[in-house]
Parts: C-alpha cells; sequence; structure tokens
C-alpha cells in the first residue's frame, strides 16, 4: 500500500476488465476539416439537462479542433462497425474520404449505420490528467436499436444480454435439465438443441420418407449444385450423417437428383426440378424453426451463437477421414 | 433540430445503446459507515498519472460521504455478482451487513470476488448536470482476470470476445464451411458440432461395443442412480436417443446395469460397480473433449454457449411425447 507507482502496463490491463461500447467523437476544425477520433472513454452523466462525457488525450492531433469547436457529436458503433473503428484509431488516417456522412448541428459530420448517435454543445472542458475531460450538452440524438460493439479486455467484443432473471424459471421448465450432466454437459446441450430443431423438420421428412443422409444431401445440392459424392460424402461426414452411394441411388429412384460421371467417388449429382421443390421446402421448415430459435434468443445472441459453434468446428476437426460406406 | 427539448426516456433508452462495465462504488463516512453504490457512468481517463473517472447523482444519499471523503474505491463486478450490483442499487438497502470485505485506503471497504479494484485519492470534483464528476488518481489497484459483467440496453449482459481478426482465417480452414448452408445454418452448425465432441467419444464407445443411447444410459445413471425407465426415455429421448427396453437388457447382459421392479415402465436401472467404471471412464472422455473446445472459446464464451443453447431447449420444447420403443 506504501509503493505509489503504478506500472502502466498493467493499469491498462485492469481498466480493460471494464467492458465499454466503442464511440466515434466527431466535429468540424474552424478551417472545415471534418475530424473524428475512435475513443472507448464516452460515458452518459446527466439526464436534466442531458449531458454526456468523453475524454481526449492531451498529445491528441485534434485536441486544438475540439477545444475550438462549439459541437461534437457521439457516434455509438454497431456491432458490424468494427473496420471503422480501427479506421478512427488510426493517427492521421485519411478516414473521411471514402465516407458517407449525415450532417449535423455546425456541420459535424454523422456517421451512418451507428446503433445511437448524440450531438452535443460543449458545455464544460476538464483538466484529467493526461487527458481532457469533455462535457456536452445533448441537443439531438438518435437511436437506431441495432446491435452495439463492445471492447473489452483489449478485444473487440459482443454484448450477450443475461437472461439471469429469467433462467431459473426457464431452466426449471426445461424437462431434463434438472441433471447436472443434461444442464452442464456441451455435448448433451448441442445435441438436444441439434434434435429440437431437427424435430422441426421431421414431418416434412416423414412425409417424404427421407432420412437425414437424404435430407443433407438435397440441402447441399440445393445450395451448390452438381457436387461429386466425394464432396457429398466430407461436407456431410462433417455433420455426422454419412451419405453413401445408397443414399445416391434412393434419391435417383425417387427422381430427386440425377447422376453421372461414372463411379465412386466420381459420382456428381444434381437435382431433378422435383427435387429443387423438396430441397426448397425442407429448407423452408429448417429455416423457419431456425427464424424461431433467433427470435426467442436475439439477433446479437444467435449470431454469437453461430460464431461460437463455428469456432469450436474450428478447434475441434473431424477425428475420422471422411469415408464413404454403404449404408444410408 | 429546431427542438431542443429531449424526451428523457428515449435519451436513456438511446444511452443504453452503449454497452457499460458495471461498479460498485466504495467509501467510508464520516462517522465511519461503509458506503457503496452501483455505478455504471465510471470510465478510465489517464495513464500517467493514473486517473479514473464517474459520476454520481446529486440527489444520492451518499453525496455529502463521497464528498468528503479523501479516498474512493471502485470494484469491477464480475459476472457472477450481479446479485451484488441489484443489492447496491437499492436506496437505503443494509448493504454490508451480511458481506465480509477487505480494507483498502482510508478504511475503504474493498469488495471479493471482483473483476479488478481501484483505489483512488479524490483528485477532483466537477460538475456535470443533475450528477458530479469524481476524478480519482489510482494509488492502489489489483486485477483478477474474472470474467467481467457488463450492462446493455437496460439488462445486464455477457461480453464474448469477437473472433473477428482471427475468424476469416478460421472458418477459411474448416473444411465445408465455404458453403453458406454449413456456414449460416444453425441446425448444422449444431448438429456438426455435436458430432465433433462425440468423436472424441467414439473410440471409448467402440471399445466396449455400445451404442449412444447406451452411453446415455450410463451417463445419467452415473449422475442419478436408480432411474426408472420412463424418465431415462424422457431425459434421453431429449437428446434425440431414444432408449428402449431392448437397451436396458443390453447393459444387464454386459453387466453395467441391474434392473428391479418389474415391467416396464416402472423398471428400475442402477449402474452396477463395473458400470460406474465405465461410466466414469465415458464421462472423463466427453469431459476433456468438452474442456479442449472450453479451452478454446474461453471461459465466458463457453458459458454463453451453455446459456444459449439452454435458451433453445426452453423455447422449443420436444415436440414429439417420449415414447419407448423396441429398437436401440
Amino acid at each position: 500500500m506504501a509503493d505509489r507507482s503504478v506500472d502502466s502496463r498493467q493499469f491498462r490491463t485492469a481498466l480493460g476488465s471494464f467492458a465499454t461500447g466503442v464511440t466515434i467523437v466527431t466535429t468540424r476544425a474552424p478551417d472545415g476539416t471534418p475530424i473524428g477520433l475512435t475513443a472507448n472513454s464516452f460515458n452518459s452523466l446527466s439526464l436534466d439537462p442531458p449531458m454526456v462525457l468523453w475524454a481526449l488525450a492531451k498529445t491528441s492531433l485534434s485536441r486544438e479542433a475540439f477545444a475550438k469547436a462549439e459541437y461534437f457529436a457521439v457516434n455509438i458503433l454497431a456491432a458490424d462497425q468494427q473496420p471503422l473503428a480501427d479506421l478512427f484509431a488510426t493517427r492521421g488516417a485519411e478516414k473521411f474520404a471514402e465516407l458517407r456522412c449525415d450532417t449535423g448541428l455546425g456541420g459535424i459530420p454523422l456517421l451512418r449505420g451507428c446503433s445511437a448517435v448524440f450531438e452535443c454543445k460543449t458545455s464544460y472542458q476538464y483538466e484529467g490528467g493526461d487527458h481532457v475531460i469533455f462535457v456536452g450538452e445533448v441537443l439531438e440524438f438518435a437511436h437506431f436499436g441495432r446491435p452495439a460493439l463492445a471492447f473489452h479486455a483489449g478485444n473487440y467484443a459482443s454484448v450477450v444480454k443475461n437472461p439471469a432473471a429469467r433462467s431459473a424459471a426457464a431452466e426449471a421448465a426445461v424437462p431434463g435439465l434438472e441433471s447436472s450432466f443434461s444442464r452442464d454437459f456441451l455435448g448433451y446441450l448441442l445435441g438436444s438443441a441439434h434434435a429440437r430443431l431437427m424435430e422441426r423438420v421431421r414431418g416434412d421428412l416423414e412425409r417424404y420418407r427421407l432420412s437425414e443422409a437424404h435430407y443433407h444431401v438435397l440441402m447441399f445440392l440445393s445450395n451448390e449444385d452438381n457436387l461429386s459424392l466425394k464432396e457429398l460424402t466430407t461436407l456431410t461426414q462433417l455433420a455426422d450423417h454419412q451419405v453413401s452411394y445408397r443414399t445416391l441411388t434412393d434419391l435417383v429412384i425417387r427422381d430427386f437428383i440425377t447422376v453421372s460421371g461414372g463411379d465412386y467417388p466420381s459420382t456428381r449429382a444434381r437435382l431433378t426440378p422435383d427435387g429443387h421443390r423438396v430441397a426448397l421446402e425442407l429448407g423452408a421448415s429448417l429455416k423457419a424453426a431456425e427464424a424461431y430459435a433467433e427470435r426467442f434468443l436475439g439477433a446479437t445472441e444467435a449470431q454469437t451463437l453461430k460464431m461460437l459453434l463455428r469456432a469450436i468446428l474450428h478447434a475441434m476437426p473431424p477425428v475420422a477421414a471422411p469415408n464413404a460406406t454403404d449404408e444410408t
């Protein structure tokens, strides 16, 4: 407690444990040049009068412009604006050259596609160590409801709503989740969630008397026609539904696909018009089930879920070599 | 642009689009009473000297204590400290009665289990509308590396690191992910991720000649012994691996379980010592695979993934009634 020297790198790391959004603060220099820089030192301050604050390094090239400006705008970045954050964090970059902006109070550039924007009149500039604190009264603002970009522990991040308030009730209502095996095991949760989605497609599969292997072949061909059996085997093996020569034969007999190009593994498959129709119908059922789940989760949450699942697929490549067998 | 009146509720909503961490700021009143309140208006300010700031409502009951205090501490809350945030956001609550705290500069209470803590000497108090800005010089700090609690759009939230920098490269390296079906369809991603985890258990299953249905029975019994066939059917049906009387018979013949209590569905199953041993071994394989995936994702990310999967299970309860069939 006696040592008052603070290690700067460790101090930054400790500060990083406080999550923030990411903003670009903009203004216009006395000569008309548009000015903007990335800042996460923004925060709300007062409701009445409406005020916000942010802090600017005294060494910033933009310091004079902000010190003299009557107005500034805080653009709260949306989740997909990380490239803008990087651009405006670069000292001396050509920031506005390629950018279409709107114009706010005092001609200040307002960025498009943000999550929210606050147009402010500078009220105070306060001393703050190696930074200056700018306090602005909010004269205009807009809110676009887009998912937000966040910053935490030195990385850009997404914020995922905690269902903590509802989770106790929600999880109690999920049969089977009382068991710690079914609550906490990723393998079980993944398998169950997959089963629930596929259940919504099962009716269609039964109606057309199709297996999951058939289903995956139709889906992949609908996405990219004329795949070889080898390609289909690789794609579907990744989803744990092995496709065999037999699977293709079944679909040929049903007149859903045609094959060409000789024997395994060079056989290539294409959808027939009937196959196209069925694939569209099955795809629509799955899309409806996914849309239902995604609405429940929320847009950022659904994107985050997919991103995390792709990360698992990246971390754990398939162990076994794809191998076409004769079972459907 | 002419209307300068700001709708207070809309202003709050717009401010909510900026994500923040959550802190509890503590101090000690002149009479020795420990003081603390939840604030998300914290931010870093200066590196040299190390300074942080936060804002306090002028109407706060704690205003005088903070105005007079020489020191304050900012406790950055960890992801599991939401109850503390709620407690310290309640006006007039008995906040410290049940709490074990450490003691910082000037006898200030420091909370335990936080993500980071900053002990500060008040440098400035600035006018900020209906709030006062407190600027403190950081004299001591500690960083515990715990996942952080966040606040966004009026909800507590978790922050999930964006793999944006690595994602393009990572996803290019995932065979099969070039197809938009396999990249974007939740059903496919869930099935594939599940398959990858189960692949790591497959060796053990083959060695013991066990199906996934056998596997799930052993896992559930290992978690809670003496389950009825009906209970096992419900639990495993949720994971899409139906258990039948035949499944149990197989396991009895192998001497992994014993059954009692008469015919279906009242038959109850218990693990034998051999069954316990195998269940532990299989459980260890799955745990190892999960630990590998979770290390790759990161702790918050893995927790978030499980939370999102449980949300899907909640949103999509099983369609079909559990139904024990005679197939394994």
